[in-house]
């Protein structure tokens, strides 16, 4: 029983994982998740001395799915025959304790009442996981895109001697200003549709005009200038960027929880590994002990390579690894067959690289 | 007697202007305006040829009041003491024939009932003000910024003979699919407002939380990431950016009628030199004989440089000269301190320049 119905957040669209209950979460802003039940898809098996553990973490509005389907599988730097592969969905996914789903012993939390949850209180909760369900203290690669860079580089700044190796793919460690307003305007979006009712509604289908809109600035931002004058959706078997629009973006996200959705877009917003460090990002990212690769992509129209770039020259001993997609940040759909063979070929030298 | 009454369209915020009566408007998409008033406001004296004209077209939002404060004057390359210039605040600005100002012989078109207009209606009928009302029939140049530079793409096509030298501005000859998403998301923020009541709202008060919202879309297109990140907004003495959004983005949009905007809107989706040749680009702009400079800001976000010399190769003679200002596509404001010095040379050198 949760909180509100919402098929989409179902073995049925996501496949396999696990829920796992980590407990009790004090979160950094104050408040408290009773139980908090991670969603965990794992791939490949544990080395007796758990020496070959990788964590993947996810982004806004994405799952393990989409790991699971594009990134991860033998033939991949991801490969299962090699490493254990540990996919946690974030807080708020709609899959682990999010504001939809809050149910049981999380009742008093649900919907409008979830609290705030930041990245930091992710990491806490997928260490605390990896420890104690999974017996992994120390990870050979962290890796994620966007809120899952987010994730990535709070990883390397609050667990340093637990992250051999640091692959935070299209996102920052202290989220940039424009990022907060494209975020607030997303937010904006939905909160704006009467059906929202402050949290309230009944159905995430009480919202859909605000979640379209929402998709609609998704559009603007999400792909570069190039993806839509190129009208590369073609490649996906549109006819135009209305059918596309209709076929694809729109059905993606309305298909979704507001809740949960608003949830991650708040921990987007405030994602800042210099809150370790009294908001130096430079001694912040000082203290990362991690083999890192910083992988923006290059048409990224809100984690541009320039943001990107600034960070990497902070953290020591890191490489800069621009990935070249025209798609820009939605890239990471891992929709052009030219980008996971450049993630494949980079993962792959990190993970050669003794540490 | 307008349609509604919004003290923002007056002489109090935009100063001397004249409203010239240039009749009857048949628009390209069938509508008609019975009753065409231009706001034009004039800067130097006409020669006695009638050869020292410069028309100044206007871009979403803005009229001729920042071509006056910031562009126009001695000193500049806009220097009324040497040319007779004419700025034309376009059609549905507010100042000239716009949705909320319909009222007399056009009030059978007020609000909702306005009918589309194109870029290529208002250089119709600036051609015709300048050619029935001032005398002039050809230009020395023409420029504009935005929807200025589509106006400015739309006389170099529509009237060769009469162009002697063209600047378009941050802005394309056709426009791009994803300027077309970016402008939808703006419409959309402002029609999903319940107040708007489907253009039939009382006044733009009514409907100030959607003009709230297309303001903060703005933010995040209207200037660049490194505008944010630089906090340039300090220079203009705002405390935060938030502060910068309440004191300036906001209350800028939030004075303005949604129908307007809208009106405005609609053209700018549509701007196309390419349907004076059944779609060909290249031959559209094959037409051209103005020396044409090209003038993107390298900030832009959705006129982006790429696009605008991809069209610049396609004018015969004309050249690319790319402004900088880290302020984006809203530089046109002038702002920044070393904007107008690049225009102004760029100008200056194009109008020295003999054809």
């Amino acid at each position: 029983m949760t909180a509100i119905d919402n098929p989409y957040y179902s073995h049925e669209f996501h496949g396999d994982y696990d829920l796992v209950n980590i407990g009790r979460l004090d979160l950094e802003d104050g408040g408290v998740i009773p139980e908090c039940h991670l969603a965990v898809a794992t791939f490949g098996t544990p080395s007796p001395d758990r020496d070959n553990a990788i964590l993947v973490t996810t982004w806004y509005s994405g799952t393990h799915q989409i790991w699971r389907d594009a990134y991860i599988g033998p033939g991949h730097a991801l490969d299962p025959e090699t490493y254990f592969i540990v996919v946690v969905d974030q807080i708020g996914s709609g899959l682990s304790t999010s504001p939809h789903n809050a149910s049981g012993g999380n009742a008093g939390i649900a919907m409008s009442r979830f609290p705030h949850v930041r990245i930091g209180d992710d990491v806490v909760a997928q260490e605390r996981l990896l420890r104690e369900h999974f017996g992994i203290d120390t990870l050979e690669l962290v890796v994620g895109g966007s809120m899952g860079a987010q994730q990535t580089y709070e990883w390397m700044v609050r667990f340093p001697d637990k992250v051999r190796r640091a692959a935070p793919i299209a996102g920052t460690a202290r989220n940039t200003p424009h990022d907060f307003l494209f975020t607030k305007a997303l937010n904006e979006a939905i909160t704006s549709d009467p059906g929202f009712k402050d949290g309230e509604y009944a159905s995430n289908a009480d919202v859909v005009d605000g979640l379209r809109r929402h998709a609609g600035i998704w559009a603007v931002m999400g792909f570069s200038t190039e993806f839509w004058k190129q009208e590369a959706w073609r490649a996906l078997e549109f006819e135009s960027k209305e059918a596309f629009l209709e076929g694809f973006l729109e059905p993606y996200f309305t298909a979704m929880d507001p809740n949960d959705l608003l949830c991650m877009a708040w921990k987007w917003q405030r994602g800042d590994v210099s809150r370790h460090t009294g908001g130096s990002l430079e001694e912040a990212l000082g203290r990362v002990t991690a083999k890192t690769y910083v992988m923006p992509i290059d048409e990224d129209m809100f984690f541009p390579v320039r943001d990107c770039e600034a960070e990497q020259k902070l953290v020591p001993g890191s490489e800069l690894r621009v990935v070249k997609d025209m798609l820009g940040h939605l890239g990471l759909f891992s929709v052009n067959p030219d980008y996971l063979p450049q993630v494949d070929r980079h993962l792959r030298e990190l993970l050669g690289t003794e540490v």
